[in-house]
């Protein structure tokens, strides 16, 4: 397999936008495919978001052509189908070192190009900010400064969209023009659910939009194609780019000029459609039809996903590495043995039917599943109401995701104490995704609420096991955290402590306590302490909120406690830990390990590890100077 | 004043909802009458919500004729618009308790009654819960208990809203009776804003309104009032009651179907309207015209407002007992002055100008406040946005409601390093408006976020002087906390200690580490510890994260670290010193208080306070038995 490269053709060529600019009409569809073949490459050799990407290429290279990046603001939503914005704004020779340490961002990155502006990751955030600057612009005089957001109809259904449509058609000065362009490809990650859906189908496939596209496809070969731009030529046929113009109900409501549904694979009619709505200078909304995974057929026939966002794999034929069995598998498959033993659990996914590991229990138990789309907000609040009526529900989420729906879980479930469980998936360090991606705040903000209880399996069995130990708590939210990837070997107690599994019994210099999966890691340090002879007991507190009391007992009869975790550091369990022992008068020294508070540049998980000290051999160092610098303190100053 | 009280007349004689169905229609406006009559005595007595109950009398008594309450499921959104509810279902001879501790809940309470369900005050929840119920029901067979939700305008503006209608309209089954209320009365707090606002106001005023009115009070008229159900009555005049639903485009957009608009202070027609709601079993919206305060003039003409939640007043004049110049008037009156000198600077309220104290900036800078609705999410990266385009965003919420913009503040603001400043009001314990209004969560799960700065002033100039440096802040997002009521009296410092100011200096036994209100308290329990010989130095960090490094120093210099705050002790300042100390291998004993780590009951304040030991005299007590047991520990194990 060759190197993803920007090769010799057109791409080659562009070094920015202006380079865009230039290129004449007939050359955009090889432009298209230069392009279509490069994300390919990039992302089978390193896994990333395909599907997406391959949808926007003629868009993007539409949005290039018609506005001036970096003056003109793109903003991107969800940031992963930026790929080809990246490509035409100088960085497809860097296409070899995608989602790499040190390499181009799967995201947009400010670090990386004046171009970019939204690093993070989480859905439907974009006409917010868009709001924003168009405030701020239009405050500043800067009323030429065109602010574009692009946003899927997948991230329309989150709750944060809303707000901003609605406060952008309420805009007291409206002298701005703020495109809003709606890449319609039916699907978030699944396809999209809900009456918008049904909605935007309505309008895709009304007569239309047929109409429409015949019209300016016909007057399109009429003239003569003297090249960019477009909507120059365009310009002239008065009543043919008046009819593009088609207000669609449910926007024009909230009062937004509607312009669509646009074919979103033909660069010049979204050109044209680009340029009026530029003109428009007032907030408007560009609906274009795309397809996910365009030009690449493995990605168009993927029934899943569209190759949303494959691992490595061939590209030639499509065909994806083979994942070993993940944590997910290991909970999706007991979640289908759950729902078989108990027709009350019911389950909730929030647009992630297939990566959070419910598609088995949706084909057994098609009645008993919700996907609320984009939405952890009604996720929560909906699984609130169906545990009232006497339900379990488990809501499987990514433990990012989780943080937009933090008030939910403790006003409307934790305040009413309902029985709800979340699940939790690809917590901790989750590293080539970014900052946005990664599963380290959970363990921390969740702490605070009163009732909720919270487990982290260190292994498959112990994740069936407490799983299941969840949704038999019938008074009060659960929440089962574990990471990506497989889930390892299992480590079996050696004994127990209250509830709490020991791991490894030594005597009394130091006691680790081990958060769930760092179980395996503290284990290898223990024995790189034993070499030091410095002697440790690990335990896993299996339920780490609330904290087993056996715990202050154990603690009394070590010199050192030693919480590692795969978190965020600031308030999680080694803050935990640490107060359960100051609350109990037991003075004993605590040190906490875990992910130091800063947002993390994207990489290898084992790379990040290595960096922020969650390796056995950082830990067996760490607590070795730790113990020494404790017993040089008592000998200088006995009284403490 | 008399005691407010349920009379003798037909209020007295209603026990629960069966009573008020026996009613004949014509008692219906003298039930009205004496429910204001109550409300309006209560809340006099007691402060409360009073504009939104009188707003809904009539729907509440139509809502309880129509429907079955327990076994129907009648969900207030945002709760503080259940008066008339509980008055209806048993609870009307306990209104003189209202808000009191130990009294009547200002919001629906499932310890209280049966018929109360959602006890969060937080807004846009409502439909969320009965999306969830609905489903609940129909999964478990009871197709035949109908959920209805009751909303406002003004809710509708938060996403979380968005999101439920959505999901509501793609129900697979929806064969179920669901009925969402509309409440219209066109305000949050102050009036409702953004596109949506206007479509209902188009809603409002247009022809039909008037037709449908004026046909069914025609027919109401000509039929005789036999009591109820009036709406048996009305079923016979099949085109009359077909005229009532009026498919309105945007809502008829997502596949939902669309009843009115309804005069809200007709009882007749709202029981019309909601019997042929129920009677629909699908999916449907009632939108019902309210005026908020009506019946009690006073509310109707009060600008502000329309006596949306007034402290004590005069029932018969309205007029309110002044309220001292508080932390909200401080706030606000530097706010203008910053406005002067700095044309940079715009603030942003989600729905609460005035309670948040923005109404002065808004009145001098009407071009730089923006009030985004109920949205708090929006609020925030609306402001990531303006921050982008050069200006300086403050925005001011309580402290509980930026819950709801949590992941907003960590990846669209903090991520991009964003100077965005939040102010929190309300922060603490509030008390009377219950567990969801307590500000007990910020000083927590905002310790996570990168690159945040927290301050907390401990009187008014220094919450002047802490908004200052806060704005002056160009590479990070800062929050600024503070409570209801009054600031107190000025605290100056005895010197400073780094950036933290020394409000005392004692001998080296105990450093107190007071966070910013609770310097007082924490003053008053050091001259307690003085009295029983133990001396304590009190040191205000001012900012409270990051921590002063200085705190390392000072703490090595005694025996006990004690921290102070009006905040949940989980993971709040306490935490972060502890952690600190540890961090620097300083383990000197640190102990916390706060408020423990529970959903409180309302009350007052003081009695809470008093409660949970954060007075003088606990906090003396409490750290003289810490000093006591650190003292005989370490004679009984020195080598600790």
């Amino acid at each position: 397999m060759s190197e993803p490269s920007a090769g010799e053709g057109l791409l080659a060529s562009i070094k920015g936008p202006r380079d865009v600019k230039r290129l004449r009409v007939e050359e955009l569809p090889a432009l298209a495919a230069e392009i279509r073949d490069l994300c390919v490459a990039a992302v089978a050799k390193s896994g990333g978001h395909l599907g997406p990407n391959l949808g926007v290429v003629e868009l993007t290279i539409a949005l290039h052509r018609i506005f001036d990046s970096p003056r003109d603001r793109i903003l991107w939503d969800t940031g992963h189908q930026a790929y080809v914005h990246k490509m035409l704004t100088g960085r497809a020779s860097d296409f070899a070192t995608l989602r790499q340490g040190g390499g181009l961002s799967g995201y947009p990155s400010q670090a990386e190009s004046e171009h970019d502006i939204i690093e993070n990751s989480h859905a439907s955030t974009a006409l917010s900010y868009a709001d924003g600057l168009a405030n701020a612009y239009a405050l500043r005089g800067e009323r030429d400064r065109a602010v574009v957001a692009v946003i899927g109809d997948g991230a329309l259904t989150g709750g944060m969209a809303w707000e901003a449509l609605n406060n952008i058609a309420g805009r007291k000065d409206q002298d701005h023009p703020l495109v809003i362009v709606v890449n319609d490809n039916g699907r978030s990650y699944s396809p999209t659910i809900g009456g918008l859906a049904s909605h935007l189908s309505a309008l895709r496939t009304n007569q239309r939009y047929e109409d429409v596209l015949g019209f300016v496809k016909d007057n399109l070969t009429k003239v003569p194609l003297v090249g960019p731009p477009v909507y120059d030529t365009l310009h002239g046929i008065k009543k043919g780019v008046k009819d593009i113009f088609a207000p669609q109900a449910m926007f024009e409501d909230l009062g937004l000029k509607y312009i669509g549904p646009i074919d979103g694979h033909d660069t010049a009619i979204v050109e044209a459609a680009l340029a009026k709505a530029k003109a428009f200078r007032r907030p408007v909304i560009v609906h274009v039809i795309t397809t996910k995974g365009h030009g690449y057929s493995p990605a168009e026939n993927h029934d899943e996903d569209c190759f949303h966002s494959p691992g490595v794999f061939d590209p030639a034929t499509g065909q994806e590495v083979p994942k070993p069995y993940s944590w997910t598998n290991v909970f999706g498959d007991e979640m289908v043995k759950l729902g078989k033993e108990r027709d009350d659990i019911v389950a909730i996914t929030a647009a992630m039917l297939h990566p959070v590991g419910l598609a088995d229990f949706a084909e057994s138990y098609p009645d008993r599943i919700y996907d609320v789309g984009i939405a952890e907000q009604h996720a929560l609040t909906s699984a609130a109401g169906l545990a009232l009526g006497g339900l379990h529900p488990v809501v499987s989420l990514y433990a990012t995701f989780l943080n937009r729906a933090f008030d939910q879980l403790l006003m409307d479930v934790a305040l009413h104490r309902l029985p709800v469980t979340v699940t939790l998936d690809r917590s901790g360090v989750t590293g080539d995704d970014g900052p946005s991606h990664n599963g380290m705040w959970d363990l921390s903000i969740l702490q605070v609420i009163p009732g909720l209880r919270i487990a982290v399996p260190r292994d498959a069995d112990r994740l069936r096991e407490l799983l299941r130990e969840a949704v038999r708590v019938d008074d009060a939210p659960t929440v089962v955290r574990f990471p990506k990837g497989p889930a390892g070997a299992a480590l079996e107690a050696v004994g127990k402590l209250g509830e709490m599994d020991v791991l490894r019994s030594g005597e009394p210099d130091v006691l680790i306590v081990a958060v769930g999966p760092m179980a395996a890691v503290c284990l290898e340090a223990a024995a790189l302490l034993d070499a030091q002879g410095i002697s440790a007991t690990v335990v896993d507190p299996r339920w780490v909120k609330p904290l087993d009391e056996a715990l202050v007992l154990a603690a009394a009869a070590h010199k050192l406690v030693a919480v590692v975790e795969d978190n965020g550091r600031v308030g999680a369990v080694g803050d935990a830990v640490a107060r359960l022992l100051r609350d109990a008068d037991v003075d004993i020294p605590v040190r906490t390990y875990g992910i130091p508070q800063r947002f993390l540049d994207h990489a290898k998980r084992p790379k990040i590890l290595s960096e922020i000290g969650l390796t056995p051999q950082d830990l067996a160092r760490n607590i070795t100077e730790a113990v020494a610098k404790r017993t040089a303190m008592l000998e200088n100053h006995p009284a403490r």
